[in-house]
Parts: C-alpha cells; sequence; structure tokens
C-alpha cells in the first residue's frame, strides 16, 4: 500500500520512489519525461503515466517532488531559500495543483546566494539527506553534474556554494564542436586524465589554448579518441578544481553523485592532494525527500 | 571576360570572386554551401551552382581555393606545410578532379605545427594577402572566428600561432547552453564587455565559476540579455588574451577579419593596454588567392 510518493524531477529525467506505510520503497521508477522536454501542463500527465497504479484510490496522496521541477520554465514556479539555510528543516514546498482527485503535489524550493549570484534546485535537497544521516558534518559537499556543485557546509547549514558548468561544456565540446570528430568512441584513458586534470591545475589559463590541440593532435599524430576523451574530461575537471580552490580548501571533501562521475572526481581530487569521501547521490536524495515528508507531517499535526 | 576565379571555402560558407583579365572583381558571390553541408561528390555541384554563368565555354578556368575545402571531411585532402613556412610563396595546391571540362580546380594546403599540436586551413592565406601587401611586417596577426588563430610572423614567414576556440565556444554557451535563457536577445553592452575583459585577464581561472553567474544574475536579479552576452564575449575573450600573452607580446599586433568581431578585439586588446592596427579579412583572402594564381601562372611557364 502507498504511503507517499518521493519524486527527483531534474532537466531531462524523471525519477520516482513509491514509499510503503512503513517506509519502505515499493517501487523505484524512471522516465525521461524530464523538465526541459515539458510545458507546464504537460507536467501532470507525466507524472501520471509514471505513477497510475501506485496511486490508491479514494485519497489523495502525497508527492514531493525536487528539482528543475520547480524552475521557472517547470511546473510551478517554487521560490528559493537564501544561504545560510537549514536545508533540511526549511523545506516546506509549494502545492501544484492538478486535476487527478488522488495527487497532492508539493515542489519543494531551491536554494540561493545573492553574492556572487548562484543557484540550486534539487541539490538542496540531496545536501539534505546528507545532513540527516551525518549530524555533525562539517566541510565541502561536491555534487558532480551538468552544473557541478561546491557547497560548503557547517552546524547543518548551506554557507556558500559555487558551481561550475562543467558537466555541460563536456557535453557541448565533446558532442557539438568541432572535437567532436575527435571523441566519437567511448573509451576512457586513466593515466591521460590524470595527467591532466594535474596541469590544468597547475596552469589553468593554458586550457584555452591546449583545446583545440585534441583536433589538431587527432588530424596528425591520430590521437586516439579515448585519450583524447579523457585528456578533455581532465582539462575541464582540473580547471574546476583550481577555480573552487578556496571553497574545498576550508574542509573535508565528501563527493555526493552518479558512481562514474564521482569516480572521476574523487580520483581527481587525489591526483591534486586531497583525500576526499563519496556518498550515494540516489540515496541522499530519497532520504531528504522523506525528510520533507516528516516535515510536513509534523507542521500538519 | 572571366580569367580565374578565387574561392573562400569555409566550414560554413561559400564565397567566390570572378576575377577579369585586367585583375578586376567582376562579380562577387556567395552561398551557405559550406564544408560542414557537403559530401566530397557534392562540392562540384555547389560550385557550378553559384558560379555557371561565370565560366566560359571552350575553355578551361581556374579555380583557386583555399579553406576547409582541403580538410579530411572536404573535397579532396591538401596538405600542410609544416611552420616556419612561407604561405605566400609555397601555396601550389592540389587538383581536385572534376566532371565539367570547363574547371581546373585546385585547393590550397592548410599550415601545420606539430610542438605544439596545431592547424590552419584558410588562414595561411589570409596571412600571405597580408604580407604581399606588408612586406616588411614582423609582428603578431590575430585572425580572430570560430577558432581564433594567433600568429607570430618574421621575414615573410609564419613563425608559430595558437589556436583558441574562443567564437566556438561563445556560440555553443550562447545557444546551445543554459545560459542561452538569458542571452536571448541581440543587445550589447560595451561597458560590461570591457569590464569582463580586464578582469578575465586579470584572473582567467574565475570564469570557470562565473559563467554560471550569468544565469544565476538573471535568475535573481534580472541581469539584461545585452549585459549578461557582452560579459560571456568578454570573458571569454579575456581569457583567450592570458592565454596567448606570450605571443602577442612579441611583437605588433595586427586584428585582420570580419568588421564586427575585429572591432571587439581590438577593443578587448586596447583594454589591457595593446594598441592593435586593424586589416580586412576578405581583401587580404582575395590578395592571397590572387598571390597563388600568380605563382601557379609562373610554375606553368
Amino acid at each position: 500500500m502507498t504511503d507517499w510518493i518521493a519524486v527527483d524531477w531534474g532537466t531531462s529525467r524523471l525519477r520516482a520512489w513509491v514509499m510503503s506505510l512503513d517506509g519502505q520503497v515499493v517501487a523505484s521508477l524512471e522516465s525521461e519525461e524530464g523538465m526541459s522536454k515539458l510545458l507546464p501542463d504537460q507536467f501532470e500527465p507525466a507524472l501520471l503515466a509514471l505513477l497510475d497504479e501506485h496511486l490508491p484510490q479514494g485519497k489523495q496522496t502525497l508527492v514531493i517532488c525536487c528539482g528543475m521541477v520547480g524552475a521557472r520554465q517547470g511546473w510551478l514556479e517554487a521560490d528559493y531559500l537564501p544561504v545560510p539555510c537549514y536545508p533540511a528543516i526549511q523545506q516546506c514546498g509549494v502545492k501544484a495543483a492538478a486535476n487527478d482527485a488522488r495527487l497532492d503535489v508539493r515542489i519543494l524550493p531551491g536554494v540561493k546566494q545573492t553574492q556572487p549570484a548562484d543557484v540550486m534546485r534539487g541539490e538542496e535537497t540531496q545536501i539534505a539527506g546528507y545532513l540527516k544521516t551525518h549530524l555533525y558534518f562539517g566541510g565541502v559537499l561536491c555534487l558532480p553534474g551538468t552544473h557541478t556543485k561546491w557547497v560548503q557546509v557547517s552546524g547543518q547549514k548551506i554557507q556558500r556554494f559555487s558551481t561550475c558548468m562543467t558537466g555541460e561544456l563536456f557535453s557541448l565540446l565533446s558532442q557539438q564542436s568541432v572535437l567532436q570528430h575527435s571523441l566519437n568512441d567511448e573509451g576512457w584513458d586513466q593515466a591521460a586524465f590524470i595527467e591532466r586534470v594535474q596541469s590544468s591545475f597547475a596552469e589553468p589559463v593554458a586550457v584555452t589554448r591546449q583545446l583545440f590541440a585534441l583536433r589538431s593532435e587527432a588530424l596528425l599524430s591520430d590521437l586516439s579518441s579515448a585519450t583524447a576523451r579523457a585528456r578533455l574530461s581532465g582539462m575541464l575537471i582540473g580547471l574546476e578544481l583550481a577555480a573552487e580552490k578556496n571553497l574545498w580548501q576550508s574542509g573535508e571533501v565528501v563527493v555526493m553523485g552518479a558512481s562514474k562521475l564521482t569516480d572521476h572526481y574523487v580520483l581527481a581530487l587525489e591526483a591534486v592532494g586531497v583525500s576526499a569521501r563519496r556518498a550515494d547521490g540516489n540515496q541522499m536524495t530519497l532520504e531528504g525527500l522523506a525528510a520533507a515528508y516528516n516535515l510536513l507531517l509534523e507542521n500538519d499535526r
């Protein structure tokens, strides 16, 4: 029997966990109906297409959503909490209107920072999950992804954060730029990755003139796609580590995200002398959504 | 009466000048049939579609082409001259097979550098044109474009060069990334451009974390598209100036390209204390193609 439903609704994907009354995951569901593919009135149908059979008749089920679903281009714009903030105890969410009487949809707010300007949506819930399970953590969370977040945390609060577009830059350069011809296979050269993390961290400005060299070396000396791909990734992550040095030097570093990407970041941090711990991004998102659910129940009492 | 035809065939455009016996431009023609849109057997039809009425019957007309038409994905791969080289007196070209008996098509070689690996195609002809009209020039030529080239020249030779993907990065970020939502108008904020050239030149590594801020500021404080666009351009050009500093510090700088982009680079160089001269990119390409034509005539004697 479904108690409530946890939803992580990002730019490119919709993922849901159906939760039972005793707090277990009954079903894990996923679709490609991300925010970027949907107009405001298409969110409810996309949700029903995924969840219909798990919604009990004759009652309303809470569906708690985090992520880009609450962006300006999403279902309904949910506000941002300003830093410093407690992500785990300020998540109440706004109610999104739904036609199906079985749905009680709440969209959680993001987090904003005024100076320097920055925003997050979805990551705050993952952070809330991490803080719920690591009560005395103080340090830096790195959440790698399309837009990687570096987040300084202490006293259960997000203190400040910074975003790098490293994942998106890698996608654009490897799939849409002239470099695509030199990175067309999936292979991976670990030594090349580490070498470039280190050299780019040491001399970030050189990356600007080394990008096109991936194409030139492929043309002139048959640089393999595996090496070119690892070098590009290493250059961009090395650059990011140089740019975010002040942040990650300020405390213990935990990398939290998808498995393979987390590996790359942990390895890159090691390459510049930092030993980072790992956390499972999906699990922390679910923990954060459960924290919001418990908060809603408490507030309703 | 057509004597010969000069062709600049780039990635996205095909441009031709029909030359008369007395060395005048009879017609300037242009189409969107750039290299990237054509398979090898589509180059001749694209050329004929543009030139047909200008090709005299009963004789072969020399059509001298520079640019990406000679790339691996082009009509026929033309080799590279290794640096250091004289671009103006080594341009003989390879003959591309054509079905139409009126065509004698020659594709000029590019230029390559082994360490660090780099290549150019088309720019060497523009440089040849500049050197033909500035016999004693020694200094640095900046050729802004999709892939901006910084070229050190002395004694009529290309000595070394370096490529930055600044133009392509600007296109990808402004049209395909999350920043597109914040840069969707054409406007331009000159003061913001100059401010960002200077700050990025002074602290290049910060650009990595300032890109996403363009989106955040648009969301949080209604940053205008004109300011965001100028800031993005300023950041990327400032970064490029920092990366290529060793090159452009080595002598007088001449910026040679399309009018508006040349303006931006001259302004950016001024913002970091360098007074650069300008040259007309199209005219220099035509001069370079004419130099190759004269060389072919001499070799045939």
